[in-house]
């Protein structure tokens, strides 16, 4: 962290700021310049932030220099991180894909939409059964139920199962289903539920915030992992922008600026990221061209009569050809990559 | 809704839509125009989202005309909610002042605060005894021990109490402490918790996301009105922009906006919104002259010894001369409002 | 301007940056972290930027400490700047406002619009002659046609002229019209046109543009002063973000920022800045809440019939209110500052 | 354009607004709902826009609903538009690459670069001779000279030249001297230089302010065209958002909605995009990827010599693996395409 004075501080002010942050056993190290005269210091953010240094006579503002997280940063593991889930690696050679329906409708639709994405290639089924609406009177998922109905399209298909959680009390309750536990945009910093996940060991995949920067994000991870568990996938699902013409703005720059902080594995969800199924293929094969280990994405046999999200849903075919096109260009972007050192 | 084609759709195309829209019990009204078809629809939007329309053939995009919020709407509710803590009615003819430290740090310090904003005119004393913070490794609160030490000030000085809550879990045992429940910014669409504080009739102070639109934010407040309890305070506390010059963007516009859509009184919290305690004065009576009906700022005898958002804080004489630039605010508004028709 | 290394970053890289540093004649200034090494540099930022350290080995990213602006400064100028334009002083003791139609489209019109707004107090009729419009079917302005009409409501009225430039080449022929040249929004970060007003010792009043940091914006005011024209005024006039309710966002934190960086007077725009008739007024008395030296607002006798902007534009009995609730607003606010220390 | 009537309008204020449409000559279609009640307006959206309507007594919002660009419409020219430079036709059967240094700074250095890139695959070689900086004290680039430097490297290596056009005074001196005339993202809506080069019928790389809208940036692609030069060339430079680990953020949703929306082939630049070297590579093949027809990128043999933008610059060695990328995954887009209907 650097603390900057203000042009025409005084040397007691600057003084008084390096007797703060010694008294609480921070180092200091002071650099006067021309104009702007900045106190060094080292030791964790965190402690240095909150201690008012800001409101002290001749500060102008504090600058952090390095990064919080610690556990999810990959100065402290260099390695790239690897999720197993059944048989299938996350982060590894081939790419994954996680593929359903916004929401759990009924059983023999779910069935359907399982054996036709476990048919094109998708290792892991997707699908809601606690559903974030952001409106009361919107359908909010069959609950329980609809766990049900996933358990028993892996019990046929053998597809890993992919499902949200949104309250801490509900933990146990959806581990006892689920292959993944999905955290979404809007809990990304419910600190209670990521605690309350960390304790688990099972895999989370942790979307971005709408307005999340990718340091909040990493340090979402950093909650989770601290808890003591080490499993999670990050997965960028659009930001919020000006734009109208689509739904969320997908930010591909957070897949290589993740996987240059970070080990943690990173998907892309281009159906809520771009928000219209016309451009969905697209979107999935520039993301994995950015270096995503994977990609989930909305399907439904007919779109039209889905119970949510319609308008972003791929149908059964659609989705053959997107997984086609995610599997050719993760095989390109992998013969560059053996080529070259990692990032 | 609007269902807008495509230029060059066929009469087909808007049949097939006419059909799939009638069938699910919605009206609809065709109008051509030289370039343009579109399909009006007669029936609420969380119906029509997610029938997938957007994904039919000739559809270029779905366009929302109408409010998606009831309860929370001033079309429902004409006259101005006013919301009665203790003797203070928020949304009443003087204008509500909110004052305390960032966290509840000590019964001692804690006392201190809660005198001096009693004197200067506050009515309520916030802390926060559960802090969310976006790193793990950073102080989280004292817990149910910050609620006492509040509700022990609370005995002394008669100021009502203003504390978060983070978890649906938390429900009964923070309302048997506080007088008035917050709902921070990044639980603003923490749909479960919503629900729960929403089975309660304790008063809720419903902080706006930091990227979340009015719409949302009179969402969730519907989601607490539709639970039952009337008694919700909207409070503008700065959206995330491109800025860096401040920590966040308190946004003034939200305040008119609100109160044209809204019967719901709205606060405006210039300490996280702007960020720097040079600044909150101003910016607190910029939010009364926006029409708020009071602010919510942090105080703390020494900022620099405070253990959290010790930049952002107030101390205790600026706190005393911000109270009265706000009354004298407030006064003046109160004036023009007296000549005018509502907005 | 700091240098921060990567976290393992070796003692030959940190030696090379500093060799390139001192090459080009900054100043260096080391500092080992226990995780992060630093490397303070004195000297320009701008010659720091584009040497390309981002780039070399070892490093992880360059964070700028200094403000760039100098002639713009408050560190430079200590003293608020104020403007004379005719026999009124913008920064002065009475709130500045300027009001008129958004473009001029008639003499007749012009004139009425004129005496209705001076004698509702406004010192100054602002009206587009020249209009950047987004579409190029849009009326683009009566041109020098429009100017005469202004000069012509100058004559009779009293009232200064304020009417916007668009290009470098038509410096001389506006200047021969106007006392206040406007840049707007979309030209803040022309630098040809900046460069071209600042070679004129003529007023110019200097939107931000809508995406543009409260950074950019003081160095566009020091591209003009730069070039020997120090009468500057900024001006607000909304930024643009997610919200959709709002036509933008009015920045009204930018206010306080502004004076506390510069010593350059500021106003606000509500009429661009929030876009809606109806919150005109509101933000108009916040703005000068948040210490804005006065407002530039749309007036028109029948806005339903204007040619442009009509739905922000403020009637005749409308802007005679608002003149009267910024006047109070004002006079209220120098109480407080007369009691106060400066920001 | 839909005209949104307030809950509780009145029929009378509905008829107003009718007839005020009306007599401006455009068509009106009534839809009352059950709660809302809605004018459909038949006629040019610049022509509604403007009357006022938003101001009218019982009308809560205006909604567009068609887009307003022509020319540059899909649906006006259904075939994909090819832009011929040279031997080169950029929207065609291979990638366009463009490459250079950020400023023009010697002949030689400006020699040695583009027998490189031309090596390496590249058609055009980009050289800043006009260089808009953020500050008056920074390089603002060699003017004439450089394009002059420019014109004798396409001499020696055939490459066509781009080069960036400030202000409309230098239209004929700057095309006098390059084949493809940039417009930068701080002069998208500079809308006199738009018709300047559009009355030109030099090709235009039209970059995407970063923070214009994909409708804005097909307007000001429409003000070139609509003065008579069709050829423009789009181009995707980033876009500001809150995050600060990446300078901006590359957009890349925007590739397949102006393909969907417009004939314009469209490249991206991934230097300015995320604006780090270390990323630049895998945001060229993710735009690839993302449909785009080509690329721009700063190039220089040392990065950390170069007088500007060093930061972001690819060295010979990277430009070269950079290129190869591209046109792989360019080869491996064309395959998917080719066996699929277009956008």
């Amino acid at each position: 962290m650097i603390v900057v004075m203000k042009e025409g501080s005084t040397k007691a002010e600057v003084e008084r700021v390096m007797d703060v942050l010694k008294q609480k056993g921070l180092g200091v190290h002071l650099s006067e310049g021309a104009e702007t005269t900045i106190v060094g210091v080292i030791g964790p953010k965190e402690r240095v932030r909150g201690l008012g240094i800001e409101g002290m006579p001749g500060v102008e503002k504090l600058v952090p220099v390095s990064n919080p997280f610690k556990l999810a940063s990959r100065a402290f593991h260099p390695d790239n991180t690897t999720v197993k889930v059944g048989d299938h690696i996350i982060g590894g050679s081939e790419p994954t894909i996680m593929a359903g329906p916004c929401s759990v409708e009924s059983q023999d639709g779910l069935l359907e939409i399982a054996r036709a994405v476990k048919a094109s290639g998708a290792q892991m089924l997707r699908g809601g059964a606690f559903k974030p609406r952001s409106s009361p009177y919107s359908f909010q998922g069959l609950g329980e139920e609809g766990l049900k109905y996933l358990a028993a399209a892996r019990e046929e298909t053998g597809l890993a199962i992919v499902s949200e959680i949104m309250e801490p009390g509900l933990v146990d309750m959806i581990t006892s289903y689920v292959d993944v536990l999905q955290i979404g945009a809007r809990n990304m910093q419910n600190f209670a539920l990521l605690k309350a996940v960390g304790k688990t060991q099972t895999p989370v995949l942790l979307k971005r915030g709408f307005a999340n920067s990718i340091e909040e994000w990493l340090m979402s991870a950093e909650y989770i992992m601290s808890e003591g568990n080490p499993n999670v996938i990050l997965c960028e699902r659009g930001i919020r922008t000006f734009e109208t013409y689509t739904r969320n703005t997908l930010d591909l720059n957070a897949v290589p600026v993740v996987q240059h902080l970070s080990h943690l594995p990173v998907l892309v969800d281009p159906s809520h990221g771009i928000g219209y199924a016309r451009y969905v293929t697209t979107m999935a094969r520039a993301g994995i061209a950015a270096g995503a280990a994977g990609v989930i994405v909305e399907v439904h046999p007919k779109p039209e009569e889905a119970w949510s999200d319609g308008g972003q849903t791929l149908t059964l075919d659609q989705f053959s050809d997107m997984a086609e096109q995610v599997r050719q260009t993760f095989e390109l972007v992998q013969s560059f990559t053996k080529q070259h050192s990692v990032v």
